[in-house]
């Protein structure tokens, strides 16, 4: 491990296999919870949460979740071998009021209990695929399985689990009135690190617009004294340098003439009280008086 | 699309890309973000985020994202372009300090600007690989690119892009007294559906301890009344049935003399009042007692 005042630079081969899972889980989150149900060849059901998963493909529609190799004993999961014996897959999403019973799940019972009588779960048939779908999660997903790929052969490989969706389950109440799926309604969960879960939900959520169709000047583009200024944040300067151009001599005559500038302009000129003001206007959205005010 | 009373069953190959992709995207979150920076055979570096992203391996440890092909016309990015070129790639984590800078970096600039530039980030040379890693990230991984896997060649095809880590960086900041990665300190962020994101720090943040070396009893071993309550929620279940044995008569004797439960127990009886006395307790993290009280 090298260190420099603030840095610690670790090679994931000098730690043990249990700091370094505890490195990555923290680092690597908040991870969405894919909620599987499979079948054996007899038609024995599993029910089990992975957070190794996400979305990777829209086209076609496909999802990875990964049964690692347990990181004590080298051994599968039931439902890596599941998968292998029966290619078939329920995703199920998990929200806030599913979590507590979804964890329960999570015990290791032995083969052929099937985790939705443990947990409490509703058993719905699915349309398509054999393994049935949780009739208390917000959305699910029936899934053919397209492929699997082993990472390796040792504790604590990963296993891709490659799912591509042929059935999509949306209940009612969590759609909004143009008939899209409702973040703030669905309350999902997530992983982190150690115990810890993240909810979706209230001041958690925040929006950004996405910059697909405007050009931003660029951080680049303002002055070195707004870069380098001890008011303005990382965030500040983002959301100026998000903006389409630099503002027009008639923009920056009509923010002098601004009451609260006005009285900093008759004042001794300051900088920082300057950099206070537009930070004030852009946490109120006036992102575009804010850049013509650092302009005067 | 079929319906029930309060279903949509969806087959994705009757619904538009468009609406496919809202589904998607709004279901699978909070999903991390990989903030990946990437050179080309000419050393011109490219920044950008992805969301199609999560951890899938810890031995060996390799972490997965999709830089996928473009719904609007089917073009690639230019970090698939790039790890085609030059295998390595860095993983820089995203918390909220950065998130409007990080979201700027997701402008399609031409090719060979430098996003670090245009996002204000400071470029710092890694210690491993040649793409340099963000000055600002609370973690950064360095990677080498084990290999791509296409999943189509269509608009919106994902691109999975096997990351493995060989080098970590770590801010001292964001350790805890143990030197172990402190999930509120962190304050991570991540994508949601739309134009949403997830700020995973306080409220949002919540602990269930796993279930790993325990087994619970299981929601069915709970009595028909506990199960179909009114008053108790599937989260109250869930925590009753990760108890790993039902209580003892000392223990229930000991709740029948406990002065609230008297005085419920003088008046006429009445399941409602004992579940939500139960429900405080549950919220009380009394869990013991309170399968006790609904065992009187």
């Amino acid at each position: 491990m090298s260190e420099n005042n603030d840095i610690n630079s670790i090679d994931p081969n000098n730690i043990s296999q249990q700091e370094l899972h505890g490195y990555l889980l923290s680092a690597v989150a908040p991870r969405p919870i894919c909620f599987a149900s499979t079948v054996d060849k007899d038609g024995n059901v599993n029910l089990s949460p992975f957070s190794y998963f996400n979305l990777f493909s829209v086209n076609p529609p496909i999802m990875i979740f990964s049964p690692s190799r347990r990181g004590r004993d080298n051994t599968t999961k039931h439902t890596l071998e599941n998968v292998l014996e029966v290619k078939e897959t329920v995703i199920n999403i998990v929200n806030y009021d599913m979590v507590e019973q979804m964890s329960l799940s999570s015990t290791e019972y032995e083969e052929g209990v099937n985790e939705f009588v443990k947990a409490g779960f509703t058993q719905v048939p699915s349309d398509k695929v054999k393994p049935p779908r949780v009739g208390e999660a917000p959305v699910a997903f029936e899934c053919v399985v397209d492929r699997v790929i082993a990472l390796g052969d040792g504790p604590g490989a990963g296993n891709l689990v490659l799912a591509k969706v042929v059935q999509i389950h949306v209940k009612k109440s969590y759609l909004d009135a143009d008939g899209n799926l409702d973040t703030p309604k669905l309350d999902l969960v997530a992983r982190m690190g150690g115990n810890w879960y993240c909810r979706a939900n209230g001041d958690a959520l925040f929006e950004i617009p996405k910059p697909i169709r405007t050009k931003g000047i660029g951080v680049d583009m303002l002055s070195e004294s707004v870069r380098n200024s001890s008011v303005l944040t990382g965030n500040n300067l983002g959301r100026l340098g998000n903006l389409e151009q630099l503002p027009t001599k008639e923009s920056i005559s009509r923010i002098a003439e601004h009451h609260e500038v006005k009285t900093i302009l008759e004042g001794t000129m300051n900088s920082l009280v300057i950099h206070k003001l537009a930070q004030k206007w852009l946490e109120e959205g006036k992102t575009e008086d804010a850049l013509a005010l650092l302009h005067l």
